[in-house]
């Protein structure tokens, strides 16, 4: 059979291959190891994986590349992340550095209403143009799926803005990128002491607008989903809040997502478990009873070490308890100005080894197979099987652990998305 | 004036320049800001750095490149790295997240002792060959000075062979590379459980025949200087053992360097001190009288934080109490298969701002102009002044904290070292 790409002779193919559905504790740690493997592509899709011999003998090809000592392996997929907006917050980084407490930094005009500020400003030609570096380093790192939320507008014309510049990036960029609407990301200025008034523009105005939009949007063409998300905590929204915000947008047809127990428990993962949402992320207070629960339900548990980086903590969530407990864990930067100024998954794989006790092959796991659950996208994306989409990277590195072990530059040398080198 | 190179237009230049000597306390804070800043260079020297519009109109130059909204920097000086070795260590940190003990490491064949065995059956050819790699992750990353230990050799023949390596990749990799004698990393199998007689042997036969060697070497015409250091630690080599080791190389005309502190705190500082060493390293349990001790001396101070989180530490050097006690104080990677596999000085800037609470200007002058000081070079590189080599950096940012601020990807776009793009 004749094919449009084949990659043969790697040192290692890893497929990150699973049953129907996300890997939990034991499959954790099968990659689907294949020595001395090769990928055969036609039009986008996997089309054979195994080892070199046999594809060599099966298939000829319009490209063929060599990838001795090199190990071949799923794109990452991002399924959580703050990536469209537009200024910086180095000053803030280094007010914090200097020991401003959160309180003084937000009293200087910083924090999440300091980038609204910005991006309110800003046309949505700005956000794609100072978008699209960000996403051009994650890409080149080796991340070919992003989930990107919105939640910098927090009014209806400005959340509304930034799912135009999702969609004009998702239109000219190469990977793909899912969007999350999270008008519920914190309380705009002109709402301060008013969550509920807030909550009832999300819910009543914003949602159905956002909805409605979405119907005729390039993004649908694209065959994405539209999520909505929530910021479960204290000064943010509390659970009935949250509760709202979530099921309002279910009723429009918009999948459940949650930020929980990031600082607080204030119950989110059980509202996440009870509405079937997609995933809860962060959990880095998670108490067990609710990771027992979350490891009985179909939502996927993301954590973002970087965020914990960030701020100089030694606190991470306990990705270890997690898996352990049975929970789908998947692993994502939280790239943002404020909280995870990181664009590199394998730099979030060599924090949740190191800080979260994650063995490198669950780390793999978490960054592809899982991730993609994460975003409703595991029956397309995160591994490399018959007939799933050809996202696929070259890593300059005979062993795939080395994506983890290594740290602090990139060992991606190629990268491939739906087929094609980017 | 004619000259080979102006860049102009930056959003900042930051010289890095101090007056004779390295940065301590209050000078650690100012980095030599020039908004809208230029760079004049020729014969591989810096000519002139000043304002665009001053340099625009006294100098003419061959070839002249438009650097605005960028930062301009000096090159990065990694002062302490182990980067010439064979083999990796990936199987190590698979078990050692298993939670395996550093004596059950040990027992399997790993540690240093895993790296001598390869190092040893390997040739000088192989040693370049999977160096040079390395070396050029750094340089892209915009490290464009690099000192280099011996110590995976552990006998007379393989520290020379470690030495000519470093000697060969000199010659031919373009960032200035400085060697250090490290005969005394760790026992040797071959003398377990006797320091003293590994001792003499470092002392009488290896000390003499490298400074021998190093007499008529490549590396001495390329006007280093050549330092001995020595792994003052529990398990490693005593007090004594290091004054033994670190007196007879001074008297062969070797500088002294020490690894101090790292896990045990044996006096090593003190040590420093006494002998005038051109550095004291790690420094993760130093006291505060030793670190009083060294803010009196001449011995830079240099912390390794990759270290620390490779080691999925939340301990970390004191590195705001040693600048504040008046030390003067650098950043390195440390680069090593086993204790620290990253390359990366803007990642350990990233992580000494947010565990060791320096600033960004701290973190870059301890990267740069007291980097330079720790291996005997601050007169010659390590600042942007008339007369320095022209190393220096186009960074894609227009503020130089990015540096520190964003991690997990490299900022870097150009490297100039000695006034030519590499």
């Amino acid at each position: 059979m004749n094919v449009d790409l084949l990659i043969h002779s790697a040192a290692q193919v890893v497929t990150c291959a699973s049953p129907p559905g996300p890997k939990r504790r034991e499959t954790m740690t099968e990659v689907g190891l294949i020595v001395d493997g090769a990928v055969a592509i036609a039009d986008g899709e996997v089309v054979a994986v195994g080892p070199t011999a046999d594809l060599r003998a099966d298939f000829t090809a319009r490209q063929t590349i060599n990838a001795s000592r090199k190990v071949i392996c799923p794109g990452f997929v991002d399924p959580h992340t703050h990536v469209v907006y537009t200024g910086d917050r180095v000053a803030e980084f280094e007010m914090r550095l200097k020991g401003a407490s959160y309180t003084e930094i937000m009293a200087s005009g910083g924090g999440i209403v300091n980038t609204t500020r910005a991006v309110r400003a800003a046309s949505v030609d700005q956000l794609v143009a100072e978008t699209r570096p960000r996403l051009e380093a994650m890409l080149a790192l080796g991340t070919t799926t992003v989930e990107i939320k919105t939640g910098y507008g927090l009014d209806p014309k400005n959340e509304l803005k930034l799912l135009q510049a999702i969609e004009e990036l998702a239109r000219t960029f190469p990977a793909d990128l899912v969007p999350t609407f999270l008008g519920a990301h914190a309380i705009p200025p002109e709402y301060n002491n008013r969550p509920d008034d807030y909550t009832d523009l999300v819910v009543e105005e914003m949602l159905p607008q956002v909805a409605n939009w979405f119907k005729n949007s390039q993004l649908a063409i694209h065959n994405s989903q539209l999520f909505c998300d929530v910021f479960c905590e204290q000064n943010a929204f509390n659970l009935d809040q949250s509760r709202r915000v979530l099921q309002a947008g279910r009723a429009l047809g918009l999948a459940p997502k949650i930020h929980a127990d990031e600082f607080t428990s204030l119950g989110g993962v059980t509202l996440a478990v009870e509405l079937n949402a997609a995933s809860a992320d962060h959990l880095d207070v998670t108490p067990p009873a609710e990771q027992a629960r979350l490891a009985d339900s179909n939502t996927i548990g993301v954590v973002l070490p970087a965020v914990n980086v960030n701020l100089g903590s030694t606190h991470f969530a306990d990705a270890r308890a997690l898996i352990d407990a049975g929970v789908a864990l998947a692993l994502a930067t939280d790239i943002n100005p404020g909280s995870a100024p990181c664009p590199s998954m394998p730099l979030v794989m060599a924090i949740a080894c190191r800080y979260q006790k994650l063995l490198p092959p669950e780390a793999l796991n978490a960054s592809t197979i899982n991730a993609a659950h994460a975003i409703g996208l595991g029956h397309r994306l995160g591994s490399l099987e018959i007939g799933k989409q050809a996202d696929l990277l070259i890593v300059g590195a005979p062993d795939y652990r080395h994506l983890a072990y290594q740290f602090g530059h990139n060992l991606v040398e190629r990268v491939v998305k739906r087929g094609k080198f980017v």
